[in-house]
């Protein structure tokens, strides 16, 4: 089986080292058919090296687990720990970010020497079968999940600027959305609960993780209101363009505005206008515009501006995660194929379809903390709360998350003009 | 009397007309004491010349009121349509921001005879007695009221780049706290509703007005909270300088550290080390630390922080909203003048004072639309929904807000990193 | 008499008080017409506020010759010194050059005071008929005529960025050449001697007076060379523009073709197109093309490809200055009025005409130190010697340099993409 | 051996054909050593990518030689015409510099496998033994063996970024000194010829080839001057150090003086402070401080500052042509070894030594046009003379440069804050 971010599925009953195993060799899979030069290169500040990824996943449970918890483990190599820690400001200085793409050595096999020196480790504290670890080591595996996505947006990004368009590897896609013509589901309002319970919060037990972010468990008050039963698509986002939506500042919030004309957006990212229409540069390569597929590489700007176009709006976060809820996730139930299976469509009990696993949703809510929320303590509290300014809310993964990582009450967040991840658009109203 | 904003105290029973030339006055008794020099001059970006902020406050009636509303209307200037429109899009092409302070032509006197030609045709529009203009000449009077605040933010910041630390004019401060020493107050959670009663939006009637951005009138869901009864002093936040604070980055967001790093922050704008002590920049120049007046001039990244060091968080806007109502803004009730006496400390009734015109206080609450919410039509639209984004939300008014322009439900919102408003921190936690 | 730097002639035998008094009250004269908004603006890091010119011209005296010469003289302010040194590092630190236009105070009419306490200090000084200031005094005001041709390209250019092209006042401008066909005038090759004789150097004696960057003389060898008998004109600019001059990489330097992409220039500065032609943005406004009159306000780099595409070049200072001695400035015998009289054409003895006062020429020299170059002891010392970077050689005063002012031997010097201040072209070719 | 740029010496006698071979081979043995990962990044805009050089440089033979002139060539990469033109405007667009570090694909391999297809047919034309293609090939061997230059400088430059402070390999380093403690040769002024002389210009017959910047030759008239005998050491430099020299104003340029604040420069380029001293970064990794060796890595703003320390001056062009006259660079008489005996000391004949093949010497001269230079016909004539403005000479070549490569007419440039070029220092002073 080719494609998606890991070469098996996730067993339920798998242990966690046998979880170990799988994530890690998914990302190596994941980095089959890049060349070292692939591997190397930055293409922005936001973006990092694919080998920078392999390397800094290896360092945090080198950083978090090794070092703390196995005795006599001795670390890879003096320098790691400066070079591929990531933003973590209490574990010490680091290698400034838009400069990882400089470091050309250590170089490719060294990185997977530092892979292979990390598993042989973990295996032997995994081994000792105790308990404290898991949680740490599930965060880890979930954290190597995240940066498996990362590696498939960035490595996109740097093909992108390549004139020649070159071609890495068919992939998963954002499955076309042509056996639902769409229609308004609606929901009640009232007091809901959201969040992840926090009584299973950082375990593995029983496939129970998730972040900090997602808690605690709180009652929010929603309104009446309705969700579209699947994410705009390509041919509708071409409407928005025809009508000169790009061109009319009415539409568009102030900061969205000045991106457009800073930028000189005219479409989605990777949109290429050809003589004979348009296609959309993916792992695959430039590939053919698919109308009915979901339009992706959107920021949210644009996705604001579109659900404005629209007369609808953006989704509350939470009037998402109620909409979610009870759903599970494509991944887990249809497999993760080249050409995967056409998401469900709106289903009969009157749920949305197709809201895990095809395009990252813009929600309309700020990325702020939960009420009650409190980082986790040390250096790996940094991982979450620290982001809480500035982004927005995105929900339900996309065809690059591999499968199991997501949930409905993951929040994913980016800031309003970020374009390179995999994210399109579900639009709402009130009821 | 002196200082503040407003040569003249509102009258609950004033009519428009009056209200007019009251509002209109204060601006321009507000320039007293500057030299066309100072009335020229853009410090940043952010900032207006005081001349631009005299001239666009009447291109908003010439443009919105009697260009469309009084017949045979003649514009004082071809060119000022384009010279002074801020950002309305709608309203056509402008002249750029960055750019306002090349304008030395036309000068101040000209721009004062604009004002005169603008009052004269206002005043004849307001004697026809006609009922439609009412909402939009009280939108236009609480838009000049603004303006009258941004004409004290920006002379200061400009005068605070001047290596002379040159005195403006005594102006009111935030009262001192000295007779508050602090005590928590609780607040119950459950269904509450917040923001202006849609019923009395956009008018002026009984003093009712409001902007678009504070309705509709909603339901929120609270927790139990506690507010302190007074906002952070100076001498607490030097404690917060001297433990650290500004050199520690787990105390703050990831944004802010940067924020901290790129600009060198070590204190709150304005406040300079002298060998015997702190100043503060004030109109009146520097003046010595008062350690027991409202912390002022600080960005949402130092609240964040701050309240993080404390223990402590931000309130949320819907409850400050909750705590402030049925209380009134203090300048409707005290008086303004340049030795205001202290607000009042925290209520019998277990109500917090000093909630009105000291300083503007941050929330956790970024600045988004309230359910419902729909800009008003045509180009006053863009008045306050295009922002709604990247911002945070401020609450209660400052020193430097003109009397009777704030309320309960006034939404102010500013970039996270922005200090150039007077702003200051109110500390928040679940009860 | 109007415009031009000076209202009066310099009179050969005029005493040093005289010829204080006389350019002093120069400066002053030029400033009429302007508002203290208009001097108080700063349109770029290169131009500086005419008030600040004003006082810098001011400080120079303080500063070299009152602080030091007159027993008990005060200095007028004690941040005066600070505020005003431009580029003096050996006198201390001083007011960064981009913040000069955030100076609002001292106003206009404090600098004003100030130019009167240092003039009535000066007339003490100079009453008192020592021989050694008097170099100095020379050199002061020299600087200070300068500073006079620096206050019209600064006020020109602020001027230009506004929208309502508004007029300044009638000046002289480069002179038409319409009776100057135009040809080559030839010249012999050998050892010549150019530059400033040392033994007057620093001197007033006989109106004897050079910049240190104006010598030692010595020698040079020359090439037969030929120049031509004007300036390039505007008409003949237009006809480099139809060809398709600045869309022609091969015509440029590769450091001026990235100023033409980066800048736009699709024409000299202030020029504008307009639907019934082009027009020229003068100190008297807007004016319409005069296709006789020197081309003005180009870069080096313009220049250059102007050349370039002529078949020709631009001459070495060499050639310039052996072609220009023996030459009067115009100034000195044809007066200055506001319609000064066309230049002399070429002459009749061989000598090429209107090398003087219409627009400064630029030259293919670079500007670096004479052999033997030596800057003078003291701070003054850092007067020419330290721009000796970077910066090409212009020859021949123009329009707006005080009569009197420039010389067969005097260097300009500005960086190639420069083009505020009136620089044309004039065409060599080797014989 | 190893080292140096080329793993054969030049021949005099050698053909063509040969010299083809030896050259292009030089290039491939100098990037022993690098990984893939190594010759992709780009460590700055004026840096490119090894793999880009490997590229370039066949870009030129095929563009200018093989399409033009070898019936039935087909060009290897339809794209590669657009990736691998480095500034050749008249040849057509090409991929924007600063982004050359992005092109992942072509990877090495296939970039070796164009090599070898442009060898291949290179060797098909050289065969046929026609004349008219010699100078071409020559400039394209020449303009190889410049850019085995700077594969050297950019490697270097990006492996400095490198917090690990990897060693690429050993190599030829600038000779020391301490064979000379270094005396004042004296040379006499009057006219002197200087450049290449014309009627070679662009042949290869018997090793006469120089670029078209080198000539005409032509009379230059000189002073008496004094140069001596050998380069500045770092040994001198630290003195310059330790007396302040980076903190004193008065010795520096402004521009100069500008960029070290803005760098924050206090040593040359690669040094670096250890708790033991002083190391530089070399291509075989950090090495101790030679007090004897020549200073390397300096820019000419610190060139001319140390001069002025010390009371000298830099040379001009002219007067170190006349030195070199009739010297033979080191190179062709001494061999390039990795431990290359010390350069011969001031002759006996009063010529200085180590003119050649050390460090590039900065002179006081900018880089312009010779009297009479015209670039030659067509693309290659955007060779050297589109860059003659705002950049300074420097000669002598370097220990990076290959031997044979540069001659006593030689004229390399670089812009004045430049520093990761062998650059240093030799001192001249008036006789």
């Amino acid at each position: 089986m080719q494609g998606g971010a890991t070469a098996r599925l996730p067993d339920p009953g798998e242990g966690l080292a046998a979880r170990y195993s799988r994530v890690r060799a998914g990302t190596m899979a994941l980095a089959e058919g890049l060349s070292a030069e692939d591997m190397t290169v930055q293409s922005m500040p936001d973006a990092s090296p694919v080998k920078w990824h392999l390397a800094h996943t290896s360092w945090f449970f080198e950083t978090f687990l090794l070092t703390p918890g196995l005795p006599g483990y001795r670390p890879f190599h003096p320098s790691f720990g400066y070079l591929f820690n990531s933003y973590y400001e209490a574990v010490g200085a680091r290698h400034p970010r838009p400069m990882r793409g400089l470091l050309t050595r250590p170089g490719v096999a060294e990185v997977i020497a530092y892979r292979r020196h990390v598993d042989e480790a973990m295996a032997a504290l995994l081994a000792q079968g105790r308990e404290e670890p898991a949680a740490l080591v599930a965060l880890g595996l979930a954290h190597e999940e995240q940066h498996q996505e990362l590696i498939v947006m960035d490595l996109l990004h740097l093909l992108s600027l390549n004139p020649l368009a070159p071609a890495w590897k068919p992939m998963r896609r954002p499955a076309p959305c042509e056996a639902d013509p769409g229609r308004w589901l609606s929901f009640d309002g009232g007091i809901r609960s959201i969040g992840w319970d926090g009584s299973h919060h950082g375990s593995h037990c029983g496939g129970g993780f998730a972040f900090d972010n997602e808690g605690p468990r709180h009652e929010v008050l929603l309104r009446p209101f309705r969700l579209f039963s699947r994410p705009v698509t390509n041919g509708e986002w071409l409407a928005f363009i025809e009508a000169g939506g790009y061109g009319e500042p009415s539409l568009w919030l102030s900061d969205g505005w000045a991106a457009v004309q800073a930028q000189g957006w005219q479409a989605p990212a990777y949109w290429r206008r050809r003589d004979d229409g348009w296609t959309g540069f993916t792992p695959a390569g430039d590939l053919p515009f698919d109308p009915d597929a979901p339009v992706c590489h959107v920021s949210f700007y644009e996705a604001d501006a579109f659900a404005r176009w629209a007369g609808k709006r953006l989704p509350l976060e939470a009037e998402w995660e109620v909409a979610a809820e009870g759903l599970e996730p494509a991944g887990n139930t249809l497999g993760s194929g080249l050409l995967r299976p056409a998401a469900a469509p709106a289903r009969r009990d009157g749920r949305p379809g197709q809201m895990f696993g095809d395009v990252w949703e813009w929600t309309a809510s700020a990325y702020s903390p939960y009420p009650g929320f409190r980082p986790a303590a040390g250096a790996v509290g940094e991982y979450n709360g620290k982001f809480m300014a500035n982004q927005m809310v995105l929900r339900g993964g996309c065809c690059a998350t591999p499968d199991g990582h997501v949930r409905a009450s993951y929040r994913n967040f980016f800031y309003p003009h970020q374009r390179w991840m995999f994210a399109g658009v579900r639009l709402a109203e009130d009821a």
